[in-house]
């Protein structure tokens, strides 16, 4: 009870009350979902036993075919989602996903002055904010440690451990699927075969845009500059690249810049100045971001006084998942309440001041890298490398050109003067290059 | 107020008190000690006014000597202890290190009811346990998110991110100095070499034992044993290797096996036997272990649920450290309470199972690899492989024996069977080897 004791305004008989009180009967707890991770968060609490937590309520969406043996039969198990909702239970843990229904469930969770636990990233990065505030007024609390990175305690460490620093950057891998998909093709694969692959261990969608696409990502991105950043910031303003611009080929011209590629989350912050975007990119094959494969998620935070923090584990998977909402359940059990990162709503560019990658398709004659280098020199974008392999035909030959540190939109305009030309085969592809 | 709300037996009324006086006073926190973490600290506070923390009072041996003119005129300087402790401080922050007289002044503290934020390693591993009871029973709260990894929080994300996960296996780099160190040698350097330029930039201190004994990383792995193994150890139970036992030609056999040398604190606890040491250990280049380099610090958390959860980042220096004292702070101005992980006292052996790499210095003469194979296999001992790199004297012959998986305690019988043998000119070095 810190706050109270630390508050004059109140009085030592309420506080002494709570503290007594404290833990005294379990929460009750209700899961709006039993898939991959609901089960998984009923078998950790069946399991565990953790002090201080007691599921009480399961809405599905048809009991007869959900009910399983294994939780204790005390468990209300209903389809009827406003009767749960309107039930004695303490928090409402919501893993529907979605906007909706899930966020009029949360809403009236909320509104009854219940604590809600989501692992919806998509809900969070669109309505969190308001969501938070409607918490805050009707006295329940929200907590969503799971809907970025899984089982990897990103938010709670950027809550309770760096709250003290003033975070300048964030850089993550923040979808399983893509990288699942680029470190199997760094290894040769092409991308509708791992794709195939990556739907039948379950890792992909059958439509993969969501995860592929960059959109999963960018909601997690949102998510993490709001409580890193401390901006608030719309998910249209970020356009994501999808990683189905990559092919074999830029994997192996990588691998001769000494890189890999892998679809990366970026933000920074400086002088009110905030960029973001989501897409693939070339990593240093030393950098941490390269270590990270299969389904691994990372996030690297640069902050102005304690430098980089990376966390790494698993994203995504039931079990993971559920680790970080049995945590988010334990820390209201134990009156933890968040730490409170103050945001404003903020404007988001594209625009970054980094090097680039550059893959040209083109039907080759004399000429052409001259009047494309001649295109960057007119942006006085100079160039740092430019890599023509043997090996491939020349009436569709692919050639790379890397440059220094130069700004996005510079880039775009170089690109733009020479979009017409007939040798180019298909938009040249754009790549940022991280350091 | 989470606990208020739940907790049926507290009354509304009350909750809505705290609720609204919330952070309404800043914290008034006093600084023990103003070295490189406190005056980092107070620059962070200083610099970044984080809402509802207020830097009071610092106590410092000499006033004279440390006042500085960047703090506000109203921070009162102090040489009596005694007299800050009396005050109406709600926080005191501890970074004096050492049982005493810091120990004293934390338990004033906590009886006075007041909070206390330490950066503490020697003093949360010895009494840890008994401050948090003081803490609880006088209404203080005590944190120490700064102790170990300094600026990773590894602390907050094991509380608040893992809690909900059973983990199983700690694996860490928690010592800068050591990490230095080795990854200096790997590149070639000689141990004394390399301690002289730590010591020059300040990395080591004059005497290193307690960073290169391994007691340091210790104390770190001991808190971090009660935290996410729940055991409360006592130190004395780890023996610690130093990492002064390695030489260049250790490197060099390790990069012929395809590894490094780091100082690596490791514990398990399976079936009720909790097993932890501390010392040089090869680690697999692969491995994230591997990737730690200069004073980095990393922790591998192996959960039950969640399976593998890397932290990494700076784990010493002013800066990094005082970002965690500073969230530290800012959670108990949240009333962002602590999870209490709940932990039981348990004895600790040195007994892993695993392979091991062992290099011996001999006189060279026939029948030695015989009779060391020899001892091995009366332990059922399975070589896995034996390396004899040339270009070393016969009379001063380094080789080495790796082994596979065995007890700790056979492997040491084995070498206990040949000890007084003449052709060994120094007792083997032995060192596990990481998977």
């Amino acid at each position: 009870m810190s706050e109270m004791k630390l508050s004059p305004s109140s009085q030592q008989s309420s506080s002494q009350g709570a503290q007594e009180s404290r833990v005294r009967r379990p929460l009750r707890i209700a899961l709006f979902g039993f898939g991959t991770v609901g089960s998984s968060v009923a078998r950790i609490l069946a399991e565990s036993r953790p002090e201080g937590l007691e599921l009480t309520h399961v809405y599905v969406r048809s009991v007869a075919r959900r009910r399983v043996i294994w939780l204790p039969a005390s468990v209300q198990w209903s389809e009827d989602a406003d009767a749960v909702l309107a039930s004695d239970v303490d928090v409402v843990v919501e893993l529907a996903g979605g906007l909706e229904p899930a966020g009029s469930w949360v809403r009236k969770a909320l509104n009854a002055g219940k604590s809600v636990v989501t692992a919806n990233k998509k809900l969070i990065s669109v309505h969190g904010v308001e969501l938070e505030r409607l918490a805050a007024a009707a006295g329940g609390h929200l907590k969503y440690g799971a809907a970025v990175a899984g089982g990897i305690p990103v938010i709670p460490g950027l809550e309770q451990g760096l709250a003290g620093d003033r975070i300048e950057r964030i850089e993550g891998i923040l979808n399983g699927t893509c990288n699942f998909i680029l470190s199997r093709m760094q290894e040769g694969a092409e991308y509708a075969t791992v794709l195939v692959a990556a739907q039948a261990k379950g890792y992909a969608e059958a439509d993969p845009t969501e995860d592929v696409g960059g959109f999963d990502a960018r909601a997690k991105l949102a998510i993490l500059m709001r409580l890193a950043l401390g901006v608030e910031v719309d998910l249209d303003e970020i356009a994501p690249l999808p990683i189905t611009a990559i092919s074999s080929v830029d994997f192996s011209y990588a691998r001769d810049l000494g890189c890999t590629i892998r679809q990366i989350a970026r933000a920074d912050s400086a002088n009110g100045h905030v960029a973001a975007t989501v897409g693939p990119m070339l990593v240093d094959l030393h950098s941490p971001l390269a270590w990270s494969h299969d389904t691994e998620n990372m996030v690297i935070f640069k902050g102005h006084y304690g430098g980089d923090v990376v966390f790494s584990g698993h994203g995504a998977g039931g079990n993971a998942t559920a680790v970080a909402v049995v945590s988010d359940l334990l820390a209201l059990a134990h009156g933890s309440l968040r730490v409170e990162i103050p945001s404003v709503p903020a404007h988001v560019s594209g625009e970054f001041e980094v090097p680039h990658y550059i893959r040209f398709l083109v039907a080759d004659r004399p000429g052409i890298v001259a009047e494309i280098t001649g295109a960057l020199a007119k942006e006085r974008i100079n160039i740092r490398a430019i890599l023509q392999k043997p090996g491939y035909p020349q009436h569709a030959l692919p050639f790379v050109v890397t440059v220094e540190p130069c700004k996005s939109s510079a880039l775009k305009r170089a690109l733009e003067a020479i979009r017409t030309r007939d040798y180019l085969l298909e938009t040249p592809l754009n790549l940022q290059m991280l350091e």
